[in-house]
């Protein structure tokens, strides 16, 4: 399965154009953090996934990168990471602050120095942790700290072919998930149980535990915009909304249907091929040269048109890739000009009180027609 | 199974003692913070668990707590809050930071206005993050922010039957888990495939999904003491680590065995039976009244008479509750006096170059022997 995996010569890559925009902006590194359900940055510029501790990045303006990790996670980070140096800080551990009586651990000092960093970018800005930023900051004494998520967004927002080969695969773990759960949802099983049948057939397709928080929302659940499985029994003549998502080599799909269980009104099946045919019609607008806000405009336009205008909760696509979710997002004020290579999930959730439903798959921008993965049925479906 | 869930009147208790204490500290109101990773406290007071967004609930000293949430998460939140009064706030969102150009959200401002907030506790310290942090200082004005996840553990870390409960049956979920590991695991599945296993079989009994980062670690990875399950396939003669952990009503239990595939030299076996003897000397030992320090030394200074010293990483045994890992720790360094009704998991890690493994099972303090739930068999099994 290695050919869908990211060489090593690929992240050198990603580190030297990092640096040149760190250049660029007079600074003298990045730091580049993450959390364990917030993974990105630190799997896209070395591999490492954080578990239970938080890990960092720090990519000098010249030289090599190294992986920052916490107090536990060295044997851990020595066999995943695609750096060769690796520190540990106090600071990335647990947040709930576990004692280390007898470890000696390294210092932002002792870092920052030798590095020769007094003026900093940070990516992961909205989530970087209060209590680390003002150790930071002591460290770097007369320096500065400057928020530079885009320094990695400007690079990972254009997509190599073995980033896109990782994602197709993803999006056939997706697909075999669906098709277990479809073999096997009935009325009687548990929210909970669908997303077990379909966790258990994506991770035997080797799907990596675990990328993305899957749901499956029945009945009035349908109309969560985010859920999670619970233990509600799935009843006949409801709608249940299954959303698998599924991590491949560091890039996570997800592809999502609503299914009908036994019937529903016909006002409900014409609700849920309004879905389909918004999803069909965002994939078919987003070009190369396209600017993102006329395609939510000209989607949320013909949706208004139907008379569903206030089912409309976001925008009809974002950018994919290391998250589910990742800039670049399509919503009316979305300046950006689309590019060949770039990667979004169409993602076309309608909601009104007590239904809803989400068509979601992923697919990459061409100059022409986009470049769909094969993806479960896109049809609706009755069971 | 409702017998297992958090009754409504207990989160009405837990805001009632948290408010007790804010009384006490002359502060106006607690802000606890939570994310999909670590959701811990928004979970204690609010049963909210966010997911891709990140949550809080703001416990005033007076008065009806409220959860805080962000764009996409309100009927989903609707669905599971304990809380009645839900306010959406911009900086909850992804970090990512979708736009939302449309959507109309309160401020800070507003919410400390209305519950008459100048001087701030803070919980989750440790993971706030700092964007949101000087946002929350700007609307205070001249109001002050106080470290204060004190507040929370401080209520959290006694639990009661209903708690104690959805430990036991969470216990149970993981116990079912590594039974179906043990009924499939050999040499050719990759280490994913387990962690499917286990998955797809803890879901069928009610798990919910995800609290917990499961580990199989084979062979040389056997040494990682945090790691993620990887594409590696088991051998023949090695040790597989597979630690399952299953979280109910909000409660994480995880029970850790060591297998070994075929046979491995004697002084390998020598070495998991050091391993077992000490996680079961650290369970007899924790009772009501004992100093967690004395626990940790007494347990470290058997394992140095054995000869394994340089094996330790970190303490016997941690809280265990809302998170698999949380206050207090037992360490060498931990001043805490044991007490009835704390819970806690013996995590026996033990490792050394190339191979290691983990014991690691729940139980509560008691006045004499722990209440050990009915768990896996504790025993060196060959497979």
């Amino acid at each position: 399965m290695s050919e869908f995996s990211i060489a090593a010569g690929e992240f050198k890559e990603r580190v030297a154009k990092v640096q040149a925009l760190l250049v660029e902006r007079e600074l003298d590194g990045l730091l580049a953090f993450s959390t364990e359900s917030e993974p990105t940055y630190v799997r896209y510029l070395a591999n490492y996934w954080p578990l239970s501790e938080t890990g960092a990045v720090l990519v000098p303006a010249k030289g090599e990168a190294v992986l920052l990790i916490g107090p536990e996670s060295l044997t851990y980070a020595q066999h995943r990471s695609r750096l060769d140096t690796i520190i540990q800080l106090s600071d990335l551990r647990e947040s709930s602050q576990p004692e280390y009586p007898e470890a000696e651990k390294s210092t932002w000092q002792d870092v920052f120095r030798q590095f020769s960093i007094r003026r900093l970018g940070l990516a992961g800005w909205h989530m970087f942790p209060h209590a680390i930023y003002e150790n930071v900051r002591a460290a770097l004494g007369p320096g500065e700290i400057v928020q530079a998520d885009d320094l990695i967004r400007l690079v990972a927002m254009r997509k190599t072919p073995a980033e896109i080969a990782c994602l197709r695969e993803a999006t056939r773990i997706c697909t075999v998930g669906l098709q277990a759960v479809l073999d096997r949802l009935c009325p009687g099983m548990t929210e909970i149980q669908v997303i077990g049948v379909a966790t258990g057939a994506m991770m035997n397709e080797g799907m990596e535990p675990l990328g993305y928080g899957m749901i499956c929302c029945s009945g009035p659940n349908s109309a969560h915009a985010i859920s999670r499985p619970t233990r509600r029994v799935i009843q006949n003549n409801e709608i249940v909304q299954v959303g698998v998502g599924g991590t491949y080599g560091g890039y996570t799909a997800s592809v999502t249907r609503p299914f009908i269980m036994g019937s529903v009104p016909n006002e409900t099946v014409a609700f849920l091929e309004v879905g389909r045919q918004a999803e069909m019609m965002t994939i078919d607008l987003m070009r190369a040269g396209t600017r993102a806000s006329d395609v939510a405009r000209k989607v949320h336009g013909w949706i208004r048109e139907q008379g569903y205008g206030d089912a409309i909760l976001y925008g009809p696509a974002h950018g994919v890739g290391q998250m589910e979710c990742e800039y670049p997002f399509v919503e009316t004020s979305s300046d950006i000009v689309l590019e060949e290579n770039m990667t979004f999930q169409a993602d076309m959730f309608l909601s009104r009180p007590g239904i809803g439903f989400r068509w979601q798959d992923p697919f990459v921008v061409r100059d022409g027609p986009p470049d769909q993965f094969p993806t479960f049925r896109r049809e609706i479906i009755s069971i």
